[in-house]
């Protein structure tokens, strides 16, 4: 078989049909809503508001975290390997900017369309959520990180956001569970997808490669910027789409403390199960991001202080045990290449948080949320007034299995159609190589090793 | 000639006499605005507003996130240079510190002075208009990365500064044109003040530094932290001075997507015009920040989501196309040396801006914005209670021309003073190396090359 | 005497054992205040409040500015060696992350305590002021940067959270003396902990390491991430828990011109001082934030805008004068070993700081603040009700002597105990590389110096 990573013609086509595409249907679908429309002025007399209570200034600074952990944080993240920086940074910005316009579109057609007219009318709120549908895509590439070509990126990426929008809707409106963070929407259905489609790309003779596939001082270092807009940003992630007031507040907490917890799990552990006790960077710049994962779900329930810390005290030591032992069991035995390890990252700390969310759904009271506080917490409203906590305790648990039927059955597929070879993927001996899509100059100083 | 880039006396001189004149100016002139003065808890009850109505809350997260494009987003966005990353990032810091304060005083005389008491009175609108003041100066300095020394950027913060606030007094007072964004007053009138200062400096021997004239492997990473938060935070920029409520909300909107357009079709450009459709970091670095440019001034009005993407679309390709034409055309044909390349990615992005501003301004409506709405985004009050839209339109294109006007004029006046041989700059053979005028300590490894 | 930095058992078993302390008492005492409970619901409609009147919406993105200050700041200004990076931001990652729950303890018993139910109850203003706390020790850090173990760290973490918690406690209720922005409480008493303990722990050989004592090219440019982050960020440190409204506001006005100030005579005098005018990369990182510092207690006050100058003027300088003379001096003839030169960037602006809103304080007035102002302002209610602005004055010198006893004697005690010879940290010769702690992967390159 003949290895051809020229994709001088597929990229741009790709590209520039896909983008004109999305004007036509931006233009046939997509208009602003009643905040960000010039009629807001009226509306805001009319309702009797100021306009500080425009939705923007309830959300738009959380948007910006997301935002930044999305293209900074998952993109630095990813520029650990010592010669695939361009590709993680840049690939995860060709795919973000792309997926966020799809998401804009799927997520509108479930959520925002207005009937009277048939438009998608979008907001700040929309924003973020484009930003989290991407954050899906994101996760998937992460197993694939320096294996495949930024076609098959888009690929993954058109279909990966379509397959999230769908299982979105039945897990949050058809089966009425809560995912503020994506516990399981964004984490568990993103890591499964990825893995699944890793899976199907297993590449048997990609030790060629293996002198490649490590990083060196200076890209632990850039992949530390990642790592830290992640993980101080993940509180404005959890509680972005929150309740105005107390919800998002509370989901702010909860995941502050979650994540302080696990850095020093992941810290005793990485230098327990290290010869000499030294720490590996490796797990400094993943596991302590796993309780922000983990506490995604029940972020804006009344999972209390020291119950966000347990979680973030679990997930720890999971996530870097997983590094240690999983990762290369995967590997050897189960024919997944997962490069960032996306599974210990947030394949089982989503599902742990699905299982958080579900527990702690289940056991809420009236007496610790009172009466209004409960009904708005989880939104026991409409078609879903009769509900009980313990009941949507079985409907959160539900929702995780959804999410982990679209993420491993969604991944199966895409995996097949991306072994086509017609997508420019580069050979076992190419692979984490920024020259098979990128002009490199002048960093001769690497080769030295 | 004798080249001596020892700036030991000059440089000092002139940062501590400037600063000392800036605390006797603003000692004399600079006080707190209403809602930043401690009467404002009185103000406050008297007009029966909360804390929350204050403006710091309306502004200042975009305010934050403006400071930062202007320090990180400028500042990393030039260290590309494998040679010069001190003095891409140090003297940004320098001359935007000293420049924010300059520009204090030049735009509050123009439109902060209160005429009871002669008195400027700023608040957190000034912070974001000084920032943006700077922009333009910074944007200048891109031109002439690594051919000039330190001194010759504090007088030509100095100038271009005073220019910058008279043009916009001009533009946005005088002709009354909109521009939030600063498409026509930061972008068109920086890039080419900044060219023509290039031209005036012109260097027919820097083959002499061609050595140092490119990036390492490391140093176009860096660069990526750079783009990545002038990206992210680009529709704070477009929305931070707009109308409170759905001006913001929209202006952030259209900011958001036009930028994710411009990335598809400047990877489309970057990999269709290269050898083996490798991607070209230079390209992804800077013209995919071509969009947020071109839809600055338009970002409040009604363009549309899909009129956005189309901004997008357009700029991505022809500054792509500029990176790969017209910057080696510029330098070979009409003597004009463009480090970074800002003729692509401000100055023909700036005046389509303009343009789109123009058309989008005359083709506003009463049944589109609504009656109150039209007149609060155009601000037809008071002396422009008459004003129509396709009025408003010419007004806008007057506005573009007047940006021009003062940044090629203003740059061949300053570019003047600039060519007398006392400023310390570097020899041809000395460009782009920060030993210039930095201690540069353990960099052997660079050396290789 | 045999060294060993093998932390395999020690580390690990402090994490653990101190995270699970953490849950247990999380467990007992901490619950979520009024406004990050469901009860807000209620509360706010008896209250006829809006949504957009939590506190969260009025301080959560100067939160989250703070936290990036702590983790990427911090963490960054820290990678300046050319072989200590992983120790400079991971060691700052796994110390904050413990203090602030720490912190949220201690400092909730002596602030937040509802002694209704002997509950702590938190909410964003307590998340500030945790990593406040938290900056303390990470001021600390710096002097001892490259010296000692992690485990050391932890320890100088928790006694220094201590401290910190009850000399905070002592300056701003006992002696109510006020420090928004922490010049007093947070910076002098966390330098002169620091810079006690290293006079503690001096090294009479550790020229044996000197090799490694310094930076490379790559490591300044990542140190300045952390200058910036920090540097930019800063108006949202002093302001971040200062009054709703014009106080905020103020706050962050006076801040971002005092650093640009300092910014200007920093490099004037960095300059100057140099052979041949070269800037020194120390100081651009270093002294440009002096400012800041300084400025931290007045920030509130009516410092007015050309005082905020004159204060960052005067600390550019005096602050890289001591990078110049007064660390070598110290280290020379006071065994005082400040690897960041915290003496010149915190301690003495800090003192500074204390004393300059000792100046501000003593000369407020009715004619400037307003009555309702100055009551506001200086919280002239309750038991210092009879409070008056003289004697305010005397109350912040009071606390200023405090503070600096509390470092001293503190430092000096937690000293003692860390020189026990059980700590893991590392001998002379080994100082300043991250070997001893991490497993550090081709770095071949670094090695050619």
């Amino acid at each position: 078989m003949l290895w051809n990573t020229n994709v001088r013609l597929s990229l741009p086509a790709v590209c520039v049909v896909w983008q004109i595409a999305m004007i036509i249907l931006f233009g046939v679908f997509i208009r602003y809503d009643e905040e960000s429309d010039p009629h807001w002025i009226e509306h805001r007399k009319h309702n009797n508001l100021t306009d500080i209570q425009n939705d923007f200034y309830f959300r738009y600074p959380s948007f910006q975290d997301v935002h930044v952990m999305i293209f900074v944080g998952f993109g630095f993240l990813m520029t650990f390997l010592k010669r695939y920086s361009f590709g993680g940074v840049g690939f995860n910005f060709l795919i973000a900017s792309f997926g966020l316009q799809w998401a804009l579109l799927m997520q509108g057609w479930f959520h925002s369309l207005d009937y009277t007219d048939g438009k998608i009318k979008i907001g700040v709120e929309n924003l973020i959520n484009a930003d989290f549908c991407v954050a899906g895509c994101l996760i998937a590439y992460g197993a694939l990180l320096g294996k495949v070509s930024p076609v098959q990126l888009m690929v993954l990426t058109l279909f990966g956001i379509t397959l999230f929008a769908v299982e979105e809707f039945i897990i949050l409106n058809l089966i009425h569970a809560r995912d503020a963070g994506g516990s399981m929407v964004i984490h568990t259905f993103g890591a499964y997808y990825g893995l699944s489609i890793s899976w199907m790309l297993y590449r048997p003779n990609m030790d060629q490669s293996s002198r490649l596939q490590g990083s060196v001082y200076h890209s632990d270092v850039f992949a530390m910027i990642g790592t830290l807009f992640l993980w101080m940003f993940w509180p404005s992630f959890n509680s972005a789409i929150t309740d105005h007031g107390d919800g998002q507040h509370r989901a702010a907490i909860n995941t502050y403390l979650a994540l302080a917890s696990t850095v020093l799990t992941t810290v005793a552990v990485s230098s327990l199960f290290q010869k000499h006790g030294k720490l590996d960077m490796v797990h400094i710049q993943n596991s302590t991001l796993a309780g922000g994962v983990a506490v995604g779900t029940a972020a804006e329930f009344m999972l209390m202080p020291y119950g966000a810390l347990i979680v973030g005290f679990c997930c720890g030591i999971i996530s870097t045990l997983g590094y240690i032992y999983i990762t290369p069991f995967m590997e050897k035995y189960m024919k997944i290449q997962d490069t960032c390890g996306i599974h210990n990252l947030h394949a089982m700390p989503g599902v742990i948080g699905g299982i958080v969310g579900a527990i702690t759904a289940a056991a809420a009271s009236e007496s610790v949320y009172g009466h209004d506080g409960l009904v708005n917490t989880f939104d026991f409203k409409d078609a879903f007034a009769n509900m009980v906590p313990t009941k949507q305790g079985g409907h959160q648990a539900g929702g995780l299995c959804v999410a982990l039927i679209f993420g491993i059955g969604g991944g199966l597929i895409v995996g097949a159609i991306l072994r086509l070879p017609i997508w420019g993927d580069p050979a076992d001996d190419n692979c984490f190589d920024d020259e098979a899509y990128w002009e490199v100059r002048g960093r001769q100083f690497i080769l030295l090793k």
